[in-house]
């Protein structure tokens, strides 16, 4: 059973810059995490950045049939991307959007995200144990199909 | 340490009707689950729900201070309450805003939540395993802090 | 056969009060029509006013599923409560959304209709006697089903 | 005592087609039904059907201020006709808008009715037994005034 | 002569929290000052809060028609509650809407109150003092009338 | 010189009904002072009235390219007919548009006329007197040209 | 097999006006090829042009349900009617929307098309080849089901 | 018997700049030929120009109160200007709104006028004649009250 | 203690015109009372009226700085003027703007203040007696600093 | 004479995944018959997929200018990017717009074409056919220029 | 060769207030840098500033024609005044629009600005030194010329 | 001190393309302009186009850190990329927005730019030039820093 975590743009900077919207943690220590939590219960997870859009549809084409679940932190894409949309709503896998941020909380236009529609769930504003928690309910989806 | 779980209106009735949005699960059968994973991490719960917006607002001024978060899934409120955002943003502990179904995969009335800004995080759309989650998240924070 | 009246706030004080736009009809005058003409045709009613939403949606969760039919007059909670709105919704028996006034003819905040896209349909603009019209279709309907 | 029933655009293939939407009774099964109980409580009726905006106003204009009452089902040209508006609102008689399906359920556009504001009331989602229920109004109000 | 102050939601804890916004006067202190003042002036005053909007109509209905004025502080349900504004409408006592905080200069959606166009006038932003200036409004009005 | 003068739906009702917002002034008394004036300056005008947008086209492609000038009182097309503004469009020859009323000053959907981008000019809210008006322009114009 | 060609108000001008948005092929010119290409591919081709609404739905109600397929440029009414809408939606053939110039590059009102979401697909910006295209189409499609 | 002439900002420069979109003809050219008409119809007229808001105001304040009648072209002020509107408003004289261009078909912004609900009617696109237009109506007017 | 009371255009009328919305008060009956009032309270005031927005900001820059406090009726200027909004905002004394009606109950252009975000508060619909209200509040706060 | 067929993202997929909208046929099918038909028509074809943006660009930057047209399906950048817009505005060649699906249909987003107005053309809905119909226009209009 | 400087609203107290915003330089400062550097690359420059629109309108239109290029910060006005908008359209000169603060970051209402489409370029959010970068753009246009 | 000069989708076609919009001076020829100056003025650039989104972001990342300033004409990216206006965001140099044409002149999605509230300032419709006034404020700004 493998999970992939797959992040957009600019998420590779993360911990670096702007820490009082994001955090000091670094995509690095979220994905050691990830896999320290992902191996206690017996999953294995697959990190994946990329700031193209075209890079992350590649991806997730490629990978996303032989996975058992999508973490998705679109980022930036989020809130533009129908082409990424398009790609999520094609995977007959369960897929998690995970935002660090409260988007809800911040400017309008992170109000919006248009992968919402098609993927199977939200978790928003809690920071990197969102991953966890996104972690945690596909591996127990899993387990419970 | 105490976690309030606050449900707004019409939870009452889950697992009985619409099973298709809402799923089979019994608000009761939520409770026991948070109850028993609670009391595996060393956390109490206290369980509300009220048809009534006042209501909510009553029980959350009430036992909010002495609380160490709030799970809270406003229900129809959470898309017009202007009074419950008020009462939930004097609140100085963390609130986790769940929805058992995905939101934005709905009616668009429902793709705004009034709460959502003045909340902690959210977690839509991962079904009873939601509330799960938040509890996970706001012991861990709980220790973290 | 029971048909429920419910009735939203200020309601209670028809007849009293700004006649030129509500008649001057009480609301106890058409609870006497509506039982004077229930009884002929064989049928028995339940009236409710609440100036509460929480209230109304009790009182429906309550006694909707026992009864063959709902005549809903949700007054200014008709435009603004998802939470009347889900509540109707879990109802499995035909419910008639009716308004004394014709509120396409008054302020454009009433134009909209929260609870109408969940109800069997509307009668509105024809006073008290909407109230028997309702009447007749759901008894009408009772029949024929 | 003479009551108009005037239906607009398609209406004339009631019952052939789309009968999820509209259901399987006809423009004629309905004049029928109309007729026989307008014949029970001692009114005439005058079915009209035309598929041409000018027609429906030609038809209003030479036979409205003879009548007592108008029942009309505007059907498409309710959404967008200011010439039909104008014209409803030139008659001195009490005018029913009927809609044979709940029109707030259905398309975004149809939620808005620009005959509404100028009808007395507007029935809307109860099938046939709208227009019976309209009749029942007309002639209640006739021998009320 | 007696003036009613209402207040909404939220409003008890004024004092308490979110100072910076609301000022740390607690609701009994604004009771104190305007019941001195009203003692001063020869006017007696009656206090009431509710979280409930369906209690506040309540309160309304039952006290408006032997007060002669009301001074609303309708606080969350200002913006979102059409059955309030409804009530309002039906008073025929002056009534004058008071804010604390400046309702323009914060969240657009606090920018639209729905029982304004139903009131007398408005106060806003003048803190506690506009309750006090209210009272004087309402006094000098009854003197004068 | 011949100069078509061509009226839209309910404009042939005209002094009959709704004479606060139209007067008094019959479409057969417009048509005689039209009429009185044209001979007066030399021109010939032709009349036209129908209730159907079809039958308006068919009149201006019939007869537009042989005139001199249109006064088109488009009445309820004017703010729904992309068709008649197709059909002015075609035309080479000047069109002034007239309205009784002052539509600025009515309801706001007939604030926005599809014809007025394709015309000559517009003349509202000077009552029959907007006619006479047109007319001396398009004379004037004529002669000019 | 027939198919319909069906073209709204003022399309029966075509070639005679506007040429820089239309070009010069008249109606006729288009009919002449679509009824050579019609008959190398075995199907025959019934032409209509009205200004009228209702005379197009009359038509396609009348010729419709015996024929194949239908090529409809709805003009002006594309944009205004939702009884064409209402009546192409009752259609159990295939119908191709064809407009002859790119109605997205134009005015703003030109980029709705009340129609298109009915009909089977759209063909605009390709001149009078877009009818042959279309032709094309319904008799492939005719041929393979 | 006076009429006032009330020009807006930029119209000083009529004749010199724009002559595409306004003519060729000065503002003196307007005066010169209003005058002159003015003079075969009994009548005198002020002319005023001013750039500023508060001048064209303070004219109004003046000098209306003893005039019949007023042509105003706002020019830009049209679009922007409540202080205008509401000086407009308290004017007891009929008021004739006069743009030289056709307003509707030019930027959107120009295409709602502040000033056209309050004025008796509005001349717009014939250019200069609409002045000659606009005096003829206010002398009718005045003869005919 | 100097406190500028700043009228904008058209309140000079005050009294004469539009009684039924403004009142019979003029403006010079406002300063007498409000003089009068300040005398009793230690206060002198400055009253100043313009018809220009210019004259406004100009008359602000110069007086404000040595000014106690300022009673704004901006009048049309309300809605539209950034620049009197910046002109405020630079101010470091505390505004009150007043309106003599409640707009919130007029035209929707009205219910929008560019100052309201930038003042200390509102008061609106009181009347003349806002003018009083606003001058109390300023001394009461001067003295409170 | 070549005709460049590009695809945006997820067309790769096609017949894979989501047939009950995008139908069965894959990308190479749709290739081999329009290979096909090209040969028959004499004219070449380049066939093109890419799910990033930048690709596309650097796609039709490099081999419009020596093609003779181009067959554009940009999926879900249609709707997004303003960058394939221009780079679309910079060729001289005719394209023509495809979807397979009638975007009219679907969700709202999809409605609006970036691309539309600066394309010759657009075929919707059609299915594969649809790019065979856009090559036999491209090489109609070759021959025809 | 004469550079017009011509500033709005407020722009007089620069440096005094809202230095957070609008830096400390005064007008005064940014006159001398900008004459010193005129004077180095031999241009003259006139300074100018109102707070009223008229008085800005009046100006230009009597010094534009003589000058060789306009520097305009028309401040609050940018966003509200189409009469400044024409004004500035009537200018065979360039003209380049500046602001000292980067107005797409403020409040909305700041984003629009009525004069950008009718000027040459715009420089914003560079401080004093956009008034340089200004006046070199328009020297070296002047040269180029 | 290095600035970098990052140019988006299409620009390499600058000068080919188009030159009524964006003038016949290539990307080559600004790059050498700014580059004479830049050592005029002791300072180096750094080029770089990309037509990809992703390209540019990582470009920036990478590139960022150690440069002095940014000029960034984001080309078609600036209207519709969340993901560059995030990595914009996260560098701590001034960037300055560049766009040859005026944008605010063109079609109304191009008036909003979503890099712009992230960027020090933007320099609109100044075409090559404005490349080199941006350099001369990057390298000030350096000097006063």
């Amino acid at each position: 059973m493998t999970i992939l975590v797959v992040n957009g743009p600019n998420l590779n900077l993360l911990g670096q810059r702007e820490p009082d919207i994001y955090g000091s943690t670094s995509l690095a220590d979220i994905e050691r995490s990830v896999r320290s939590r992902a191996s206690e219960i017996g999953a294995s997870v697959a990190f994946f950045q990329s700031n193209s859009e075209g890079g992350l549809i590649d991806y997730l084409q490629a990978n996303g049939p032989a996975s058992s679940g999508v973490i998705l932190n679109g980022a930036g894409f989020t809130h533009t991307s129908v082409a990424l949309r398009d790609c999520v709503a094609t995977l007959n896998i369960p897929v998690v959007e995970v935002h660090l941020s409260n988007i809800h909380a911040r400017e309008e236009f992170r109000h919006t995200s248009l992968t919402a529609p098609v993927v199977r769930g939200i978790i928003a504003g809690l920071g990197a144990r969102g991953y966890l928690l996104a972690l945690e309910y596909l591996v127990a989806e899993e387990h419970a199909s």
